[in-house]
């Protein structure tokens, strides 16, 4: 699978708005990129697996006892800490978004700025989508031996360019592995050249192919059937009830058995018995 | 503090919108009841701490090995689910929303219609909102000894009317707690006679509360000073730099330090250093 | 129950053996303080509920984002550890035994000494069987609001002795709870005056003492019945084989299904197909 | 490395238990392999990041939401238990030992007979050391889909013998992958030809190798300086000392600090300041 996969559905959600934004989207658009089967899917769940899987097979690393920070705590970087502190690592949490930063505070993690662990830490992983977020000021600090890694949306959250220098030798350990040598004799290892790691040296499961496949088919089934006039030249989200549908069909897999509502239940929580079951800001 | 203090809270949002869909909110409204911040303390971060305290208080029980069957994994019950599951409780979801199923799925439960495990189970915990999810009829089938209570938001989740009928004994063994006696001496314990466990048998943390109170204020503050015409006779969601906002004046508590955007990576994301960071519907 | 009801086991079990060590021994004895179903029970799984119980009980402290230093890493440690970790508290260890430590280090705790985090740390709790483990000195430097409690085995582990000077104030909040008050207003929380929380503060659950019961009851008719010469004037661990006796007992309570060895298997493996099934110095 | 490296260290200290109890041991031995440093990293902490990535890289499989059986309850399914269960897995438990099984319960696994189960789960591990342990009759019920493999000591544990029948047929689709396709289409993917999966399909970091090695060469050390008639022609143990030290070479790595006794403290304890800090028979 193309390394583009993810980062095509997360731009192109962003381009979606940016064309809304400036008059320019000349048909009805869907995103999919955030319903929440998708979301909790590609993001969560997968990058929980993922992390793992990545740092592994490039690096054999053992997790108990590693300092690691994570670098954004949105789904993606929940997923990422969730699966390291169960394995045993220590793991700090660096954050912009106040509302994020708190629940990595509730969740049993330090939230600090990188500067402040930076010495200290085995891995740095990067889930913000942001730019720039590891500097090459910072990446001279880290310790000998220390991994750098990246699992947001693009290969610039890692400011490798600052890397590719006279002073630094660069060292081809394996497929997707450089040892980035200072002139001290300093390595800092670098995974996939800071492209996406769960992409690069991971893989997607076919379960969350199906869920993101059957998701973009029902939005376009929707555009297709919809009378005229229900969507304009705007971005809409997957409408709530053709989310619960997706994650429906996937129920089967787990052998997992859904609750049906009583007419008087029903009634009683002013819904239809098949959905939608949540309003539409429900995540 | 009184046990209809998250009753009315929930209660009171689904009124507004009642009040809005039938043209009768003479004024606009904000629900904070939905606030990411409100949501999560005292849904998802609280119940995971006062299902323990409030089962321990009344029932001395010891977690560890016990069965246990969670209605409903909304926050509240994906709160009771993780807590009950760290100490060692074997835990069953019941959902009658196919995303939340799936969600269960993935964190390590299995969905199950509460027949399919009523007479195994040792505790049964309703978390839905929802009315009689636990009837008469499977109250007949529960073990001796195994307890029903409710983290909901109402006292009509556990069909206790049911319970009161000439055949049954009620015995109060202590506050809150009351063996309910069958014909055949089997005995089932019965918590805050089916109201809400978290605010009866447990205590709300002051670290809550505060949030709580601070997202309220901010919404009036909101409303008050608000231009003329940016709110309608309609219910809003806390604007969502408010909720960052509360969320920012209770890191302190946790030595916690913000990452501050460079003036670059503000222009790069298209956001205000100062927030908003997130979009409206992101939770 | 007597708080002194643990204390008691452990002390006795070394008084057994220093009665022994000075020939003083005068009849056998079975140590079943260290047999394998007593220590994980009364130690780890009986701990790692009541360290959270007990806390709940005196203090309504919300666990999650809170700073916790943990002194000493066996059972009792380890279960400390892990429910607080659990739910989501920042969880550092003391220790003095290198293996305890490199465990505590490979479960994801930062093993320091304890004048590193004393002075950000919200809660301190004691496990170590040791005396002045946290000193007036350090208690001088906590927080104003910090916690601080003992699960080890006697009231000497937090030198409470050196709090009853004139210059502190001691402020009776509630039963087992004292606010000890500084001169510059700065208050510590002391639980149960330095006694084990477990056992002032929590609840025992019958499922432990029968456990307990079980295991000392076989002691007495192992020695009762045992052929002249089997023991002599020392102290014994309990048979394998009767440890494994009294955890079959307590198996129906879960409804756990023990698979039985094929006669094949047995002798593959060199056992007697009732047990004992592992070595005496395994645990 | 060699696949037959655990096998080997379990298996060797076996054979000395044997020659001893016949007699024929000609030379004063140790067995390293029940030092509790080797046994905690080389099964408990080893284990639970290979299962993983075993799994991971010979089949892709998502963890969340699998049902899984792991048969024995061993350091080694103890670990196996502790990540997939962390991972989102389902996980259920086969023991012959009662110890081991309560374990099991208080862990938050069910405990039951491979055939409860054996219809529904999506992979079987085998940990036990045991043969046979997954019969043809078993494996004739497995889902399609489904995955087995071994974690144990041998090669015995899964009957693969029973599999190579002309009714069945074998299909490598990846390196140690195998799909047995049974006549009606249905598909058992076999993992390393039922050897183990850790040392087939994963890798031992070199901080367990270290502490292998570093416990095999004091062993030697210890056995090469002994003072005549310290050890007798018999299999001991490594003395605590030993494997304290072995432990304390390896904290740095974790920048760990131990605390050290006070002159007072180990005088009440009875402990030498630089150890051995516990009982032989303490694990």
């Amino acid at each position: 699978m193309s390394r583009h996969y993810f980062h095509s559905y997360f731009q192109k959600s962003l381009w979606l708005y940016q064309l809304s934004k400036a008059g320019k989207l000349c048909v009805p658009a869907m995103n999919v990129n955030d319903s929440v089967t998708k979301q909790k899917f590609d993001n969560l769940y997968c990058c929980r697996e993922s992390i793992l899987d990545g740092l592994k097979r490039t690096t054999d690393v053992m997790f108990g006892g590693k300092q690691v920070v994570v670098c954004g705590y949105g789904e993606v970087g929940k997923g990422c800490c969730a699966a390291l502190k169960a394995l045993g690592a220590i793991v700090y949490v660096t954050e912009i978004d106040p509302i994020c930063a708190l629940q990595a505070c509730m969740d049993g993690f330090r939230v600090v700025k990188l500067n402040e662990v930076i010495r200290q830490v085995d891995v740095i992983i990067t889930c913000t989508g942001n730019k720039n977020v590891v500097t090459r000021d910072q990446l001279d600090r880290m310790k000998n031996g220390s991994i750098v890694c990246n699992m947001g949306h693009s290969n610039t959250e890692i400011d490798v360019a600052s890397l590719r220098t006279t002073e630094l030798t660069w060292e081809r350990v394996r497929s997707q592995v450089d040892h980035i040598i200072w002139p001290d004799g300093k390595r800092v290892i670098l995974l996939a050249e800071g492209r996406l790691l769960n992409l690069s040296c991971s893989t997607v499961p076919t379960f969350v192919l199906s869920i993101t496949a059957t998701t973009q088919a029902l939005a376009l089934i929707e555009l297709y059937n919809a009378p005229e006039g229900r969507y304009k030249q705007d971005v809409y989200l997957l409408p709530k009830k053709m989310d619960e549908y997706v994650a429906s069909l996937h129920l089967t897999t787990f052998d997992a058995h859904l609750t049906e509502l009583t007419d008087d239940q029903a009634k009683y929580l002013g819904l239809n018995k098949n959905g939608p079951f949540k309003p539409n800001y429900y995540r």
